[in-house]
This record gives C-alpha cells, sequence and structure tokens, in this order.
C-alpha cells in the first residue's frame, strides 16, 4: 500500500503534452539534456523515492521527532536515507555543476519534489528548502559566505532553513523584531526567537544553515527595516553557534518534520545581501518553495488517489445500477459516487501537474534562456502563476484527500490505512509559504490590477495560441480566457468604489483562474498522442463537475461588481 | 478558550423564527412546556455543558481511552461527568414519564446534541445512541425485554451500543454474517464480530445493551435476512455474558470515544422485533441518530467558529483596506477575507440550525400529533429532510472547520490552540451513520424519484407558504424552490435512458436541496422580530457566498439530464 511514483504518467505529460525536451534543448546549459536522459533521471529518481522514502512514512507520523537536551532526533531510518538522498547526487539535481551540482532542469526538480511528497511528506521537509537556500546564497550573499556555504548546501552536506515566523508576526512579516547588531569584524550577533522553523534543528546533517529575517539598530519600522542573515548551526571553528531549539511543536500531522521554535542568543551570524533588503533575497526562496509547495499538494493528493483506487479496486459492496445483480456486490470502483471521486481527483492531478510542470519549465527558461525578452515572459509566467497553483494545488490536495478517505468509509478514519494520515500532513500546505488567502491576494492585488489585468492577459495569451479554436473544448477555453479578462477589467473598475472588493474576491478569482488553466490543460492532455483511456475519463469528469465551477465564481465577481445601490 | 453553548442565539431562532411554543402547546404532552419552562432547560443545559462537558475535551483528545485486559477506560473525568448528566437526568430529556424519562420535546434533546458535540464531540458519542435505543426497545422488543431493559436505558443508567457493521459489511449491511442461533428458553445464541462500535465497552455503566444486527441459522441472504438482538454486556444473574472488546482503534480523531470491535461468542440475546425485520426495527434509531449527526456538525462548527472569531478579535497583522494606517496592523477581523470566513460560517450555523430544530420539531409533531395526516406530513418531512441535512451539516462542520483553522494561520495547524482537534473529530461525522454519499442516495433514488418527486414538493410546499413573495429574498427563495422541482422532474425523465444518472448526480441535488432550505432560512431569520446586526452579515455572507452554488449544481444537473449524443 505504499505510495509509488509512476513515471509513465509524468513522461506523458512532459514529452507528448509539453514538448519539454525540446523546449529545454534550446537552452544552452541543457543542450545535452535529451529525453532519453530525462526518462533516465526519472526512472532513478521514482525508484529512489519509492524504495528509500516511501517506507518510512508511517513510522515518521506514528513515532515523529523528539527534542531531548537540545537535541532533535528525527523518526526511525531518515538520517540513514537523507545520506542515501545526498550521495545519490539528489539535493543538487537543479544546482549549478560549477558549484558542485548536477545541472539538470528545474523540471526534473519539481517531480522529485512531487514525488517525495506523496512518498513521505515530512522527509521532504528536510532537503525542501535547500534549493531556495542555495538561490539565496548564490544570488546575494558575498564572495566570502558563498566560499564557505554554496557548496555544501548546493549539494545538501549541510542543510538549511527560512527563520521568518515569530510568534507576533505571521502573515505580517513587518513586525518581526528579531535584531541583528554589526560587529567590527563585519559578522552580526542575531538576537530573537523565531517559530514554525521547519528543520530548525535535526540529526540529519553535521551543520544546519539558518537564513534568519531580522533588523538592523537603526532600521525602520516595517518591512524595509528587514535585513537577512545567515546564522550557522556550528561555526567555521568547529563551536557551536548561540542557537538553540527550545521547542518542537504537536501538530495535527507532518509528524517526521520538527517544527522549531528558535532561540538565537547574539548568535553569530554574516548579513546576506544589502541592509534592509531582506525580504527581496527571501523571495528568491520563496518562489521556488511556493512552486514545490502546489507540488507536495499534488503529490499528497495521488498518494491518496493510489490509496483509494487500490481500495476501490478490492473493496466489494452492493450491487451498483446496472450491473448484474446475480454476481453479487460490485466492486466500489464500479459504484457512480466512487468513480466520480477517483475520476475527478485525476481530473486535478494531471490537470494540476501539467500547469506546474509548465511553471518549472518557465523558471527553466527564466534562468537559461539568450534572449532576455523570452527570461522576462518565463519570470512573468512564474510570477503570476506561482501563487494560482500554491493556493489551488493544496487546497485540492486537502480537498481530494477528504474526498479519497471517504471512498473507505469508516476504514478511511482508522489509521492502519494510511489516509488519514495524508489528510492530516496535507492541511498545512494550505498555510505554509503564505496561507492562501495570501497567495490569492498576492495575484489580484498585487499583481493582476495594478496594471488593470494588461500583463496577466498578455502572459496568458501564449495558452489561448496553443489552443486550436476549431475543436469544441479548445474554443471552449478559449472563450473562458476571454471571460476571465473581462472580469478582471470588472474587478478593477468596481474597485474605484468599493477599496475592500479585491481583497474579497481574491479568492473567487484566484480559483476563476485555475479552472481556466485546467481548461487549457485538458483539452491539450486530452488530445495528445498517445493519451489513454483513464485521461478521457478524467478530462470528462473534469468538465462535468469542476468546470461548472467557473460560472459560479464569475456569477460571484458579476454580482459583487454591480454598482452598490 | 472553551467552547460556550449560547442559548439566547438558540432561543431566538426557536421563538422568535421558527414559533416553536406555539407548535409544541398545540401538541398534548407538552401543553406544559411553554417558553419559560424551555428557557430554563436550556439554560441549564447550557450551564451543565459549559461548566462539565467542555472541560474534558482536551483530555478526551490528548489521553483518549485505552483498552487493559479486555476493560475500556475512558478519559480522565469522564466517568464523573456522565454520572452527573445522568443525575441531572440529561439521557432521558425526551423519554416518556412512564419510562423514567423528563417527557419533553425532541427539538430541546436536540439542542442539547448540538452543545454537547460543540462541547466535546467524544464525550457525546456515549449517550448519542441512547434516545435511539430507548425509541427501538419500545417499539420493538417483548414486555418482558421491556421491563428489563427500557428503564435502564431510558434514564441512561445504562447505555447502549448499534453493532451493524463487520469488516466486510460496511454501507451494504446485507451482507452481515453475525449468527443468532434460537435455543429452547426463547434466547439466542450470537456469534460474529462486529467493528467500529462505538462505546462498545467502557468505564462508565454497570452494564451495556447491545442492539446486534444478525441472522438467524434459516434466513434469506441480503437485508431481508437481517434480525435485531439484545445483547447485554452483564446478564439478569449478574454473570458476564459472552460479549469481548478485541481492540480499540487507532483513529484521526474522536479519542474520546473508544470505537471497538466486539467479539460475540455464542452470547445470550433475545430477538428484538420479528426475524427478518432487523433493519426496519434498526431504523427506528437511524433517523434519530442521523439528525443528531447533522447537529453534531454543526456543533462542532460552532466550536471552531467561537474559536476563530475570539482569536480574531485579539491578532492584529497588516493594515486592513480601508483602515488607518497610523493605527498599526488592525485586528485580523478587519481583513476581508477572514470577515468572510466568520460571516459565511454564522450563515451555515444559524441556517442549518434552523432547518435542524425545524426537523426536531417535525419529529415532535410526528410522534405527539393528534390528527393522523400532521403526524405523516411531519414523519414525511423528516424522512426527506434528515439526509439533507446529516449531509450537508456534517461537510459544513469538516469544511467549515477548516476554514476556522486557516483563520489561526500556523497556530492552526499546533495543538496547542484546539482547533485542529475539532477538523480531526469532525472528519468522522461525514462517514457514520451512513456515509454523506449514501445519505444523497437515500434521498434522491431511495425517497424522491420514485414517485417523480411528487411527495417532497408536496412536503415543501410548507416552506412556499411561510414566504411572502411581495419581498425580494422570499420571491427568489419561492423561484428556487420551483427550479428544484423542475430539476427533479428532469432526473426522472432522463434517468429511464441514463440508470447510472441519478446515482451520479445525487450529491450535487442534494446540495441543491441544502441551499434551497438555506435560502428560505435566511428569508425567515432575517425578517424575525429581534434579528441583529450579526445576522444581517450572516445573510448577506449567504447570498454572497452560499447562495452561487444553486446555480452551478443546478447547471450540472441540466447538463447531465441532456439527451446523451
Amino acid at each position: 500500500m505504499d505510495y509509488a511514483p509512476r513515471p509513465e504518467d509524468v513522461r506523458f505529460l512532459l514529452d507528448a503534452v509539453l514538448g519539454a525536451s525540446q523546449q529545454l534543448a534550446r537552452l544552452a546549459p541543457f543542450a545535452e539534456v535529451d529525453a532519453d536522459l530525462q526518462a533516465q533521471v526519472l526512472e532513478q529518481a521514482a525508484t529512489f523515492v519509492g524504495e528509500v522514502i516511501a517506507p518510512l512514512q508511517r513510522d515518521g507520523d506514528e513515532i515523529g521527532c523528539r527534542l531531548e537536551g537540545g537535541q532533535v532526533h528525527t523518526p526511525p531510518g531518515f538520517a540513514a536515507a537523507y545520506q542515501a538522498f545526498v550521495e545519490g547526487g539528489w539535493p543538487s539535481l537543479s544546482a549549478a555543476t560549477e558549484d558542485g551540482g548536477q545541472g539538470l532542469p528545474a523540471v526534473l526538480e519539481a517531480v522529485l519534489y512531487e514525488w517525495l511528497a506523496g512518498a513521505n511528506h515530512g522527509f521532504t521537509m528536510a532537503p525542501g528548502l535547500l534549493h531556495g537556500a542555495y538561490e539565496c546564497i548564490r544570488h546575494h550573499a558575498s564572495d566570502d559566505l558563498k566560499a564557505r556555504y554554496l557548496g555544501k548546501v548546493a549539494t545538501g552536506e549541510w542543510l538549511a532553513t527560512m527563520c521568518l515566523t515569530e510568534a507576533h508576526a505571521g502573515s505580517d512579516l513587518g513586525l518581526v523584531r528579531t535584531r541583528a547588531v554589526p560587529q567590527a569584524n563585519g559578522c552580526v550577533r542575531v538576537s530573537g526567537t523565531k517559530i514554525f522553523i521547519s528543520g530548525g534543528e535535526h540529526d540529519l546533517t553535521p551543520n544546519i544553515v539558518h537564513l534568519v529575517l531580522c533588523r538592523l539598530p537603526d532600521a525602520p519600522a516595517g518591512p524595509k527595516g528587514l535585513s537577512l542573515a545567515l546564522v550557522p548551526k556550528v561555526l567555521d571553528d568547529g563551536a557551536r553557534n548561540a542557537v538553540q531549539c527550545e521547542r518542537i511543536e504537536e501538530k495535527m500531522g507532518l509528524h517526521g518534520s520538527p517544527t522549531c521554535v528558535m532561540r538565537f542568543d547574539e548568535a553569530t551570524g554574516w548579513l546576506v545581501g544589502e541592509p534592509g533588503r531582506g525580504l527581496a533575497a527571501m523571495f528568491v526562496m520563496m518562489n521556488a518553495a511556493r512552486l514545490h509547495v502546489a507540488l507536495q499538494g499534488i503529490g499528497l493528493l495521488d498518494a491518496a488517489w493510489q490509496k483509494a483506487h487500490a481500495y476501490a479496486q478490492e473493496r466489494r459492496q452492493m450491487v451498483a445500477p446496472g450491473a448484474d445483480r446475480a454476481s453479487g456486490p460490485s466492486l466500489i470502483a464500479e459504484h457512480p459516487a466512487v468513480a466520480r471521486v477517483l475520476d475527478t481527483q485525476r481530473a486535478w492531478i494531471d490537470g494540476g501537474r501539467l500547469i506546474a510542470y509548465r511553471t518549472a519549465l518557465q523558471l527553466d527558461i527564466a534562468r537559461h534562456a539568450e534572449d532576455a525578452k523570452a527570461r522576462e515572459a518565463a519570470q512573468q509566467w512564474c510570477s503570476y502563476i506561482t501563487p494560482v497553483l500554491k493556493a489551488a494545488c493544496t487546497q485540492q490536495g486537502f480537498d481530494g484527500a477528504s474526498a479519497c478517505l471517504q471512498v473507505f468509509g469508516g476504514h478511511g478514519y482508522v489509521r492502519e490505512w494510511g489516509i488519514e494520515q495524508i489528510l492530516r500532513d496535507a492541511r498545512v500546505t494550505m498555510i505554509y509559504e503564505g496561507t492562501n488567502e495570501i497567495q490569492a491576494i498576492d495575484l489580484l492585488v498585487r499583481k493582476v490590477l495594478p496594471d488593470v489585468g494588461a500583463g496577466f492577459a498578455a502572459t496568458l495569451l501564449a495558452l489561448r495560441d496553443e489552443l486550436d479554436a476549431s475543436r469544441d473544448v479548445d474554443a471552449d477555453a478559449q472563450r473562458r480566457l476571454a471571460q476571465l479578462r473581462y472580469l478582471t477589467t470588472q474587478i478593477a473598475m468596481a474597485a474605484h468604489a468599493q477599496p475592500r472588493l479585491p481583497y474579497e474576491l481574491a479568492d473567487d478569482y484566484l480559483r476563476l483562474v485555475m479552472v481556466t488553466l485546467l481548461a487549457w490543460a485538458w483539452a491539450r492532455i486530452e488530445q495528445a498522442p498517445g493519451a489513454g483511456e483513464a485521461h478521457a475519463r478524467a478530462a470528462a469528469a473534469f468538465r462535468r463537475w469542476v468546470l461548472p465551477e467557473f460560472d459560479m465564481r464569475a456569477a460571484i465577481i458579476k454580482k459583487a461588481c454591480e454598482p452598490q445601490g
């Protein structure tokens, strides 16, 4: 009953639908990364995830992490598995070769992290921030810091954290109080308490590199006064730095990952990037991290789907409508209510994947395209679509896991089958890396509305052009893209008289965008060479059960934008 | 932060909106149960639930139940609290006075159980099946069995269980294998293993009365071969019967209630009702039980709302749109996304309550009205509306608790605030007493479609007649009632060509009915004397964010009913 990655499903989406190989071949660093090499990497990743990581899932939940004398012990097997993960070169999959990485595309790394989350969400948290930390150090740290930390972080020899949240500063990072006091020797002394630090302390690596959002003594209040400091657990001379794990949280799930309260007592650190530019440096980490959280939602949903699908192919209850009564009880997969759940979740999994993999490909293009305009367009895509994916895929990860749990009836509610763990683990993805409500506001208020939707519309043109208006489903998707554009304008106009309106409608707008993207995705998937019977069923389920949300969200938005009596 | 019942909220709905006192006064047994007496009962219930039951919630989850040597130990304080519950006469609230009960209306009992679930869902499971067992024994048991068991069950001195599910027989009870072999002395020997038995074993009462679905040796296969046996834990002579708790389940939540695997080894029992009529006898229990499960959903949602509301009135993050920047971060309650969650959940809580209390009143009418037609009409209402409430209120209990958890951000995911427990506890209500999918099929396929919706339409006429078409919101609700009727006919017609269709659409249909009922509820609540500012906000939230689901479900149904190419 362990989750098993299915590389053939993913390769169909990458090769037959997205033409990933052709796109990557145009980028200089990936000239050699042909379809065969990609397939090989994915096969190896699938084997590693399925054989090494997935079997640790249950103990990760039931035994979990414990804190003893300031030391965090991860669940049985995690340390050895992490060691194997490093030795396999997986942490450095997309890191540059000059930093000791594999130099492979971000899109392959995205697939790896989706699978890791499906196999073992708790374990995945450990290396989950590594790549973001690597990018952050690479782009913002001094040469000296790079020389000391970049290689170790690139290879995963040392793990990293993002220390943002404080007890009183969650969504509002402008309230962060942790102080960093510059010293004569160029370091800073960092003091403060951070909460919700995933992997703040553990026994997986000999050192941990904390990236800490903090405030210099003379800094202004609010987000513009924030700086970023690198604070290692262990200093260059081997001495322990003044960083302590004070507590690990008792959580609803994700017991395989220690969520730490970290106290910094004049800990030694060094600024990364300019003073007052801490949030900007952090954002490098956050965009990649948000895409990975979206992929966690998809991975968790796929894990839940695999369990429910297997159960529905074994369990018999009642004669399904239309089935032969003489054959006795039917497989529950044959009951319409169960088939609907399974097909609908597949529509979300493969549709969500296609959009997420497309976004990961855009990350590769944004980093490596020769043409500045192409880089800019790809960057724009990531900026708009990442919050949509983060919110929608994590919500579906939770809601869909709940629907899959329901397939088990009472058996779903007991630990034995492992499905309730997925639901508990998945819940956090709607919260961390910016709550889903923050994602919606980021999309609509911060990104789309400032230019009245012009930039967003331009970005979405690429999708319209990939559709063929002579086919019904394509034409339908195009019509929805146009309607989305119209509704964007409506919100922009109504916001003049009702300044709270965009904040009220942000969730509806984000859902509208996601359903539109899914309409594009299913038009593409269904017609790709090699699409199978399961794809046809998922496409039909999408149109019957998911797509109607579009009109509902559109109606909510239209009504709210009517002039107020 | 403990949940506290708010009797004034409930009395507004009962008195000002439903006119419960006038309706009850027309029923002979309640001639004396005036508004003052009702108010007094509710005040006492609120105090008891708030002071005695709510404080045990956390230990119920964290310490939970344990099985040692066949004996189940309930969480600290549960046994004493249950003793106080019995001494207060709460288990027997609506039992007949001749059986030792209080003879009060079912609607008051419904409120009590909603509050109990909000305060402590795990504790509530213990007495939760008592009233159903009482009704079952009262209507179906022999005089001898009644003399021995009815009084003890009526007063709650002994607790009761429903033993239905077996490992291979969940939703499909026709597969039940437990055998009952008649003996010369009139008893039966019951053998088999039942799973998911809430309170199958515990330390709350000296005896436990199991009502066991079983099969006589000569019984036909399937549901018509099922009989019901009463099997006590302790026999009349004080000897222990051959009933053992083999295991208690490790569950996602509801740790305060032991979910037992019960083994019967030729245990002594007696048939309740006719052989082969076991399901019919059980249904007496199940209809009342399903309404109570709906009320659990509402109670849990209200508990989640109370926590989120309190937190939103304390926590400050970011300046809300339109707020004065100079005053610093706003209360999160002032942020539109948070206000939307809180107002929408209130719309579900008070709207759901109104429909549930109306249904409980119909239970009273069905039992006690002098006029047979009035009894029949009330019975019809309960038959149609109970599955709607069970499915929709429990789904909202879970989804709404998740929305309330989100208000806490990361703090919602840790145990400390207690909100994640509500989410874990609430999940089971969507499964037990018939999964929500079974409820939907029960409504549409078994009850509505057989007469092409005529009986259901007749039942809903009562709602139409309570609305005043000269008011906009009333006219809107009436229009939806008419549309519901039209769509019912559409499904009935389309089902001829597509026999699976009603099963596929059952969930959409049930949701459509629920949103229609809520439209009626909010038209009534908003215009009742004494409706306040919070009601106006919830009514507006209902119309903005909940009501649009009606058109979405209607569109799904319409599209599915189109003739197939």
